[in-house]
């Protein structure tokens, strides 16, 4: 429901969403393949160390664990409430979740706006605000965070540990982006799903997460904003210190209906061109697609800002060099040749490389190449004062080392970080590549499996830079 | 070197490239760094049940194998001659080559046009044509098959065995390919790179796939075309009974430039609409960034073409067929609403679903959604007469067991493959999705991770559809 500006009441409560001290779970159930089930099970396997009280009235223990027959009687102060009864029943506990002054409520629960019960929702809404009390949800999938090994609700996975801030509207979609996280090693401080978002918003848990200080980047995946000018206002807040990446699906004729079916978004008269407007006025950097959208939150998070367009990419495969430069032209932003950028650089490279090497930009250092190459020819252009960035791409022959080269190249990368110099990296190949890749992701480098995909990254790095100076500026 | 049309010499001799009985190599090396090493190499681990004949005038034996001073002291017919000597030794070869009558030559030296000397390559070119012995390379990274347990030249990897054959004038784009079939089971009947293709060029190798039992697709990657109307005219021959798709690189700016180093492609004054053009006379479909090359290879090459625009999506996560019907529509061709398509079908579905489903277009049978929904949501659909294809998707939630869904799914897409209609998957998620989608390919399923890629699959299958259509009927 619509909100003028984000409330201070609620970000300053947010925290018990996402590092509460202890937790009632109401509709906490004995059969396995109920939410209520689930929720209690996940606390408990991902190790939450805070306190859980599940809520049953037929039921003395839960999972080894006392059972309470309502909020009202636990015996102990509760931060969150996780509700996951059937709709009807909702109300009544939130009677008594403000009776036993919980200091948040996440509500599971689904069949409210999304199936045309928008007064039901509405109704539980006005209650929450009228209390105090913030409420996410309903209709979703939960929340969690690997540096607390808190994970609540229906998600699957944990994520690995890093630095972006999920916020996320779809409990698919940000089940698929923790899936990848454990797949692929995309970091994150945080995730949670905001489902219907009957009372708390996106803008909220924005201001939370730029006062984390696990969260580097905030990434939202948007069916719908309920109220644009508090979503603008908060990024406006936060893009000075960290940036924001935005999805926002629905968008197609066919679209609107689907998202209002889902998470009861109303999109209608609001097209595409619309929400770019948004996006702008917030300093928020619009992803296309999915893939795109985790790829440029992990380069967002791990990178500073790219102060410039002079990009050197090193590379042993020609191949990848080339859909590389054809992909920044394609994306308006051409790269430079060496020589404009650096004179003498060129030669410099010349040494790490063989005579049928190329020392253009992509930088050919040749299929050949070996990891004192690579680390020659990095350090060579890193150090040099008019580079902006790097672009690094391993591709496997059976000359390359996959694994003695991405060690090279961190040592090299580690030395050099304190430049302040996005350094980017592509490995692409097979199961040994994977493996490179996760392990620049650990390290804090954003890797990937595709010269677009590093290109996309490296072109969000530097729109971030324009966004920052230009909203530190305005403020 | 260009020629006018496809030679017919060439075709009927590129069998003993891809499936030689014996094979010399040329410049066959005691020292495992060298090119000539890892072929012998290669072929030994890969298990290539031909003949191996190293040539090496300063060795008795390589790995094992009896060493000949050149190719004319083998006392054996041979196949296919394999050189790996440095470029000036070239010529020499090859006229041992000529005289010994072996069928095909593969040059996998490096250091000819591409550095700026044309004119070396063009006398080897002149001789072989001259000969009429077939010559692939120079500057090339090998080729091979699965099915003949075949790998010739550097690269590290097999491929699984699969319907695409890839032809690839860049050698580390051919390896990571290969890498993403070693990882991601992307099926591959043969691959070939072609270098600097100095004499047999990409219209040869498609004809020759086009003859080629295990090729169902033929994907091409392009850096420049010598010869545009051989070109076309082979893919003429071939899209009525096979797919073609291409990637074109180097038409940027900079991309010209390190094309012609890489493999001294010419691409002055041909932009990338020079080249749309070309592709649509040819009716190759074209594919712009290299996840989508790969991804819709693998649709072609497994799935029969999408003959009208009814697809119908199927869900357990609203949030993919957001992204799904998203970018269809971005696409330029946009989903149909499930009553559009067949007015009962929507009702027939409705018992497969919770009540907050969705039975609109994609069809959201929610998350709690279990095999036998799945079964019976997929049935209903693919059995209408109306409905021209299935999407189907897999988010993990924790009502979710992967496993059962895909073998459930795979199960139904058997019963009824005999209708002829397009199944694609996607499954976003974690370890357990790509282990999924790795079932699903090998049965010979496109799957993919991400909505976009499945919807890029549908797309391209929509394509084929009306190519194969209008080449036939110009035959």
């Amino acid at each position: 429901m619509k909100i003028d500006k984000p409330r201070q009441y609620v970000v300053d409560n947010l925290k018990y969403v996402l590092n509460p001290s202890s937790i009632a779970v109401v509709g906490a159930s004995r059969y396995p393949v109920k939410v209520g089930y689930k929720a209690v099970e996940g606390l408990i396997t991902w190790g939450y160390k805070g306190k859980i009280y599940p809520v049953n009235p037929r039921a003395d223990e839960i999972q080894g664990l006392k059972a309470y027959k309502t909020v009202k009687d636990i015996p102990y102060p509760v931060d969150l409430v996780y509700i996951a009864v059937p709709a009807h029943l909702v109300k009544m506990v939130l009677e008594d979740v403000v009776e036993k002054k919980a200091k948040v409520v996440v509500i599971s629960t689904s069949a409210f706006k999304e199936i045309g019960r928008g007064d039901l929702q509405d109704q539980l809404t006005e209650f929450c605000r009228k209390n105090k009390l913030p409420l996410v949800g309903p209709n979703l999938v939960g929340m969690g965070s690997p540096y607390l090994d808190f994970d609540c609700g229906f998600v699957p996975y944990l994520p690995v540990a890093g630095p972006i801030g999920m916020i996320s509207q779809s409990g698919a979609n940000l089940v698929a982006a923790i899936g990848s996280s454990e797949a692929m090693h995309l970091g994150m401080s945080f995730f949670v799903g905001l489902g219907n978002k009957a009372d708390v918003d996106f803008s909220e848990f924005i201001l939370y997460g730029k006062e984390d200080k696990y969260t580097k980047c905030l990434a939202t995946y948007i069916e719908g904003l309920d109220s644009p000018e508090a979503f603008i206002s908060a990024c406006r807040d936060t893009v000075p210190h960290k940036p924001v990446v935005a999805i926002k699906v629905g968008g197609s004729k066919i679209g609107i209906k689907a998202a209002f079916a889902h998470t009861a978004s109303e999109n209608e008269g609001t097209d595409d061109a619309h929400y770019d407007k948004i996006f702008e006025k917030a300093g928020a950097i619009r992803a296309t697609t999915w893939q795109e959208f985790l790829d440029i939150a992990l380069a967002l998070g791990t990178q500073p800002p790219l102060k410039g367009d002079n990009i050197v990419m090193i590379t042993n495969g020609g191949g990848s060099g080339l859909l590389s430069c054809d992909h920044f032209e394609r994306m308006g932003m051409p790269m430079k040749e060496l020589n404009q950028i650096s004179p003498m650089l060129g030669f410099k490279i010349r040494a790490y490389m063989p005579m049928f090497g190329s020392p253009l930009n992509p930088v050919d250092i040749s299929g050949t190449a070996n990891a004192t190459q690579y680390k020659g020819a990095i350090t060579q252009a890193i150090r040099d004062a008019n580079v902006d960035a790097l672009y690094v791409s391993i591709c496997p022959t059976a000359m390359t080392s996959i694994e003695e080269i991405t060690d090279v190249i961190l040592e090299v990368y580690n030395t050099h970080k304190h430049l302040g110099k996005p350094f980017v990296m592509e490995c692409q190949g097979g199961n040994e590549c994977y493996d490179a890749i996760r392990k620049f992701r650990d390290a804090g480098v954003p890797a990937y499996p595709t010269a677009e995909q590093g290109v996309n990254a490296l072109i969000a790095l530097r729109k971030y830079a324009r966004i920052k100076e230009k909203f530190s500026k305005q403020k």
